[in-house]
């Protein structure tokens, strides 16, 4: 069985930015055609949202929680299908305890000036969302505590005793609203799988409840700069699939052992300004970890599901190594047609290789993703890739959706031939920054550019008959540098009337 | 220049089927892509548009004329912003003088048993139509008398004199509508030239108002039936054109020579189940007719629009040799991807060929159509054929869509690259019908099996970059069996910043 | 609790009136706003389905299935979230033994010519079904034999023997492609009570299948006959609840005794010129039967959801008397407002009365619908009619969707004050028909008139707060005349925060 | 003839916010129901527009303009069809020369540190602009120089001397991209008459180009603050249309007098959060001024479009005081609804008085617009108000959009009945307001609560039939507290058949 994990969840940007058409509609595009669902972003708790305010009447200072932006931002997640998966953060000003701040978009990350108003914050957050949704909604998403607090940058010192007070004292908040509700941490970034023990050891010792552990993942090096960007090597991808294992490693032997572990980011480089994150390269780097992270983990979640984000500033320019799925103006960057061709996947997983994975729908069709294995090295692989594969079709092929028919009677008998529909993407199909190049890379295209780098970022399709023999299929596949290819395989029932012959209509006839 | 003889106008079947859903929304794809504007349709006074209708109240006989359906597709037509070129028939069975009917859905042909009646009916019709759209809007709708009255399925008998005696009472009660609407005739079809010297000498003798002339054209040699379809050869693209000149010729020396000449019908076959309308072959064969009928005529309307057509019934199969553009189901045939490339061309030609049509927009921008020639003969045209072209770019190339840039200086000088982005439709780009072979031609396509025809329907995109040299790009244009291509040319304004280094993205670098 | 039979199911026009535009925009409408659960129509078979065909091919006669037309009405059907209800009738032209028709649209109503190929394309016909949609949903669609048997306009001298073996032919042809789908009939018009005896006999004595029983219900008598339209008298109300408790009744004591029972057509007049559906008294007369129709059967079907339909011709106008609960163009007529209400109404019934009806939603909301009692008669109801209830409020009131709150403490203690929304339709509001009146009747309005009548069918709304006394709220309800009313009473929880003063806005202050 | 003035232009909250879903429906939807032709926010060259930025580049320092987030702004305004009206600020930080800002949002209102380097900004921002839509689309929009200068929480010390400065460099810095571009200023609050002398003397003096002036007028006093909110006496609606006469008034004998006066900013109360704003009370003072406002300006524009808005940071309350027409969830305030009557008007003016306005179409048509006049004091004005004129009909009235009749013939002679469409907007009518205080001020309405919010703001609908007498009609309007009407009158042309009787229908017969 090929495990949904790899679509469980999605990145995004602050959740302000969730009040953007931009964001929504891509979202809704991501939501139709592969099926994330959930999301998670920051800043629920940030000013911009504007949930936690301080008025003073009749000479008393009130606490006040408003929900207006928050409600439509969870609104418009499940119009679109997705649930949220709740980050709790950053600090609102007037509740935090210092002034230091992360990204352009300045959140607070300092802790709390007093727990018991931060724990009033949670519950009165959680109950107003169970009071909207219900309380069997609100139990299936997870509530994570913080981002990142290995990291000084996204906490205060990385101060770990403070993130596990803070834990300590949200997780029992959120449990007051409902014992059911699923909380965790601790939101590791890369390379601080030290912490593991720790946690493991203060929420045991203080009866702390954790529902799940989270961690992030990515695999670059550090960063080279340029203005409005950066350039950084990877490791190979197989590192981001021994970080996905890393938690359940280190919690064995304790009493989180076996707890669901979500990997709530993860990319090749954890910069949003890398312009790796917008080729083909990316696309090819991920499929194994696409094809392999339901192994280890309950979910992994791309970040980003758009380019709608600002956490570097405003972008630059359309591409700008952002790491959206899709861009501003919705062009579909490799990587997205990479997770569209996972969203095609059968359930059931024939075969794995480090260049495929077969798999079959429970009708019998088979979906194969196919790509050029890749190292995360600088320099440029191999211009083509050779596939070949032996897939069996026919042997209990449903009849569905095929229309009439000559006759009353079913056809017996083995398939001559199947249908193959190929979809490739590389340097040159289903990709519009290469395009985009071509074009000169304008900043800002105009509607009529735009179009043409929307056409550009379809993917190739080419369709074609094969012979059936033994009840197999052979698939000779040649792929291009850099490339994604999905095969659609289905055995044909022939429908074609006995009176058809093609080489009598003008142009087809034999010479 | 390039006229728009080429979109003036569309054919569709039945007015009655503009009620459809499928219809409506083939008819608003094709406005949006295309850019039809009028459409011609049979039938609008046939029983099934219930416009006329005969009551008795307190002992006597009553006329009524009802509008509802006719209302419902004018205002359809003119929401997608589609106008109608009205052709006034057929006969309502209770003002007929006969019942032979044509069709499988029974249109009368026969003469009004009363003439007075039926210009109370025409009158009554045109004022509704004044009366609700605006008589400047109705001023600008062709109104067609009949159909094809030279045959014999159309016109009982094929009764010249007859025909001669509708058109002038016709005409007559047009006019007393309004004396500047516009009213024509004798829509021949093919093969009926002899109508032209008696048709004028009757209109300018009897002083019959006539506005313009119409006929058809076709080029399709005897039926050979199979259950569901025919086949049928085919004469040369040329007699096509040769078909168009035809009025202008016929009526030199009369009143009427230099009367607008409305082509108001024309396909290779003439049948609505030849199975040479899905083809590339179709397509291809009909480029250079797309290319060239303006320089003949004021508008040539290919017929039709869409699949949604009953005159040999309902169809047995998505794709059945209909004359539609579109598909049930809306996939878009090879020929509607021709007259999509035809609505990319510019205003401007530059050159034109036995197999391309080289055009320029206002801004610079070039759009070459080319294709392969074919001659409607049985046999098979070669597997290949070879197009090149030098064109001039980048002269007086205008400024725009381009967004951000890093100055605010222009820059100078001549560009050194141009895009070039190609659109390709052959025996397996862009072309569903042979996706729907390799399926084994299921009748009825389900959801899914669509969604595959769909995608294979897409023409193949391909964009690359291309040097300029001495303001001209070279293009060396290799098209495979009965290819239609566009190719769209534009200097490249280059904004790349300068500390942009692709080779410093992992696995883009030189190894 | 309140039966959701009054929605399991709508009627409509033949079949083939289902791929018209202004046909699924009707039914994506009610499906929203009514939510209708199957849609019932004549004509599957007729040959504008174009599904039994014979072809001859080398010298044999072949026999063909074309499920184009249908699949395009099912799928279209299941898009809208409507499942079908299926009516086998009626005879194609070529398996006819005569050639007797009903309708304008001349559905043929004589036994086939043939039984073997009747079954054929009664096997093959579900077999496509099933092949497309899948058995578990195709087993969820009832299968009628025939319509109305017992009248000689329905089926060939309303010959019951004929009948009782076209029943077992066609029971045993659906259940050889599946033991459970469901078959039966025998879709009575009303007035033939005395078949259900033989029918129940025969079945049982023949073994032949049947899962359910039909009929349908109408109260109007002879029609008065003027161009485009009749007049008729109509029964009590009371009656139609009558013919819906016939079957069961008449069934007790043979095998078929409990069987579910479907009134699958059901309206007053069983005419479609007939104004009175056009009227507000229609909505009047029908909410008692609405009200209690559901402790009779297990569905009864309004007969019909759109004016499109064609049984008397083309409409000569927009009102016309039409079945529709909308009309073309889509205005909501009082008795889709009376539907419309239904769908607002809670799942426990609190109160029933010959004017009213008390509902309660689980969250502790309640709908109460009130109307006008009339009974048919041709005199004027009185001009108003007053409904006093005394509703309880607020004891178990969930706290739902009310959003932000000045602190996280729930509001105890019970509401003071409920807030009542009320929605009318009668005479005046929410009447276009009446408006239409006002502006001459325009046979067929233009955009303009089309708009100001929608804007004249909203009903009138109406919102009050008021005050909770001991937990109940007094309704005092003043009914224009024919007036059907709907009106929601929820307890309100307050959140007005202490600083308001609506005395301090400029216009709102004391005098 | 009725000045288009009132429509000309409308407000917005600073440009970012365009970006958010919910201001662009709320765009649309007014520009499709009232048709406003511009709109004007603050903020363009805010830094959360991300235009101005510095980057450092081989040791130096560069600027880049980036118009990636303007852009699609001003595409999303022109893909609706409303222009923008520009306003050049507020100054980037980069570019600042202090750090005072304004608003919650912190626009920086100093001016900038180097005037070349402002021109640099102004200048590639219209060229850009230029490029992207073309100059003649571009000379169409309005460019003003700040805001409201003359305040010192606007323009840093509110510094005469230097906004002359600030006016003369960016002028010409416009001129320069194109000498048709049209520039104004000074953009003066209320109450700063006395810098309309030194702006046309300094202007006249040093030659620098004005195209327009502009200022905005407000008529609310003093802030009684309350948390989340203010409230302000009004003075009376005439002290509006002076302050739009005013600057024709100080400029006269100037070399200024005769420019266009474009009202940039307009409202009742110039705070966001004074719930006068979403009163009916509202409308019904703004009516007699947007009646009258054409005959002194160019354009008067209110300040906004939609509470999608946060100058005083994230709105508490669904219902907040905002400035909007529309809130968020696009609820139509009752000042939504006095401009959608507006823009049912008529373009001539036939009589206007202190309580109504009649205005005439082109057809014949009548629309009259009445209202309850108030004062803007603290006391509740009556609780009703009556209107009663006398209006013609009928001579002249266009024959359109009627559809069918029985015969070709048209009806002679006058109209006996016209058809008369009333909506009413007031304390109970088409006030979301006071349902909204009803249901207990729901912060954050979920959707059901929304739902019945939506369907209580809209207008009551009243229709009838009424007499015509000599060619006029009488009008008795009984107006409710704080009401805004729309009346349409129309003749009624009669196409009832002589066949039809309603009496005849069940229940409408005489008793």
């Amino acid at each position: 069985m090929l495990s949904s994990a790899w679509r469980r969840c999605v990145g995004t940007g602050r959740m302000n930015l969730s009040l953007r058409r931009g964001h929504r509609e891509a979202l809704a595009l991501a939501r139709e055609e592969i099926g994330f669902e959930m999301i998670r972003g920051h800043g629920m708790l940030s000013d911009d949202m504007g949930v936690y305010r301080e008025v003073e009447w009749q000479g008393e200072r009130q606490v006040r929680h408003v929900f207006a932006y928050l409600d439509e931002v969870v609104d418009s997640y499940l119009a679109t299908g997705v649930r949220p998966f709740l980050e709790l953060g950053f600090m609102p000003e007037a509740l935090a305890s210092g002034d230091q701040t992360v990204f352009w978009w300045k959140g607070n990350v300092t802790p709390p000036r007093s727990y018991p108003e931060w724990q009033g914050l949670v519950r009165g957050t959680l109950r107003h969302l169970v009071d909207r949704y219900g309380i069997e909604e609100v139990r299936t998403w997870p509530v994570e505590v913080w981002n990142e607090p290995n990291l000084s940058d996204f906490w205060q010192g990385a101060d770990q005793a403070e993130y596990l007070r803070l834990y300590e004292a949200t997780a029992h908040a959120v449990k007051e609203v409902d014992a059911e509700l699923q909380v965790g941490g601790p939101v590791l970034s890369p390379g601080a799988d030290e912490w593991w023990a720790p946690f493991a050891e203060f929420v045991t010792r203080r009866e702390v409840p954790v529902d799940f552990v989270s961690r992030h993942a990515y695999t670059s090096g550090p960063a080279q700069h340029v203005p409005f960007g950066v350039y950084q090597d990877l490791r190979p991808p197989q590192h981001l699939l021994e970080q996905f294992a890393a938690p359940a490693q280190h919690l064995t032997g304790t009493a989180l052992a076996g707890l669901p572990v979500h990997i709530s980011e993860f990319n090749t480089s954890y910069r949003p300004d890398n312009p790796v994150h917008d080729t083909a390269y990316n696309a090819a780097y991920l499929a194994p970890v696409l094809a392999a992270g339901g192994e280890h983990v309950e979910s992994f979640s791309y970040w980003t599901v758009s380019d709608v984000f600002e956490e570097a500033g405003v972008p630059a320019s359309i591409f700008h190594g952002g790491f959206g799925l899709l861009t501003h103006g919705l062009i579909r960057k490799p990587t997205y047609h990479l997770y569209a061709f996972m969203a095609r996947l059968g359930e059931e997983v024939l075969a794995e290789g480090v260049d495929h994975l077969v798999t079959r729908h429970a009708d019998g069709r088979l979906a194969v993703l196919a790509w050029q294995p890749v190292d995360g090295s600088p320099v440029t692989a191999a211009d083509r890739h050779h596939v070949r594969l032996s897939v069996p079709v026919g042997a209990g092929v449903r009849r569905t959706g095929t229309g009439a028919g000559s006759s009353e009677a079913p056809q017996p008998g083995q398939p001559r031939t199947a249908f193959v529909l190929r979809r490739r993407v590389n340097e040159s199909d289903g990709n519009a920054w290469t395009a985009w190049q071509d074009l000169g890379r304008p900043a800002s295209p105009g509607a009529r550019h735009l179009d043409l780098l929307l056409d550009a970022s379809r993917p190739a399709v080419e369709h074609s008959s094969v012979a059936v023999h033994g009840g197999r299929v052979e698939l000779d596949l040649h792929l291009a540098q850099h490339e994604v290819t999905l095969v659609e395989v289905e055995a044909v029932r022939d429908s074609t009337p006995p009176w058809l012959d093609d080489t009598r209509i003008p142009g087809y006839g034999r010479p």
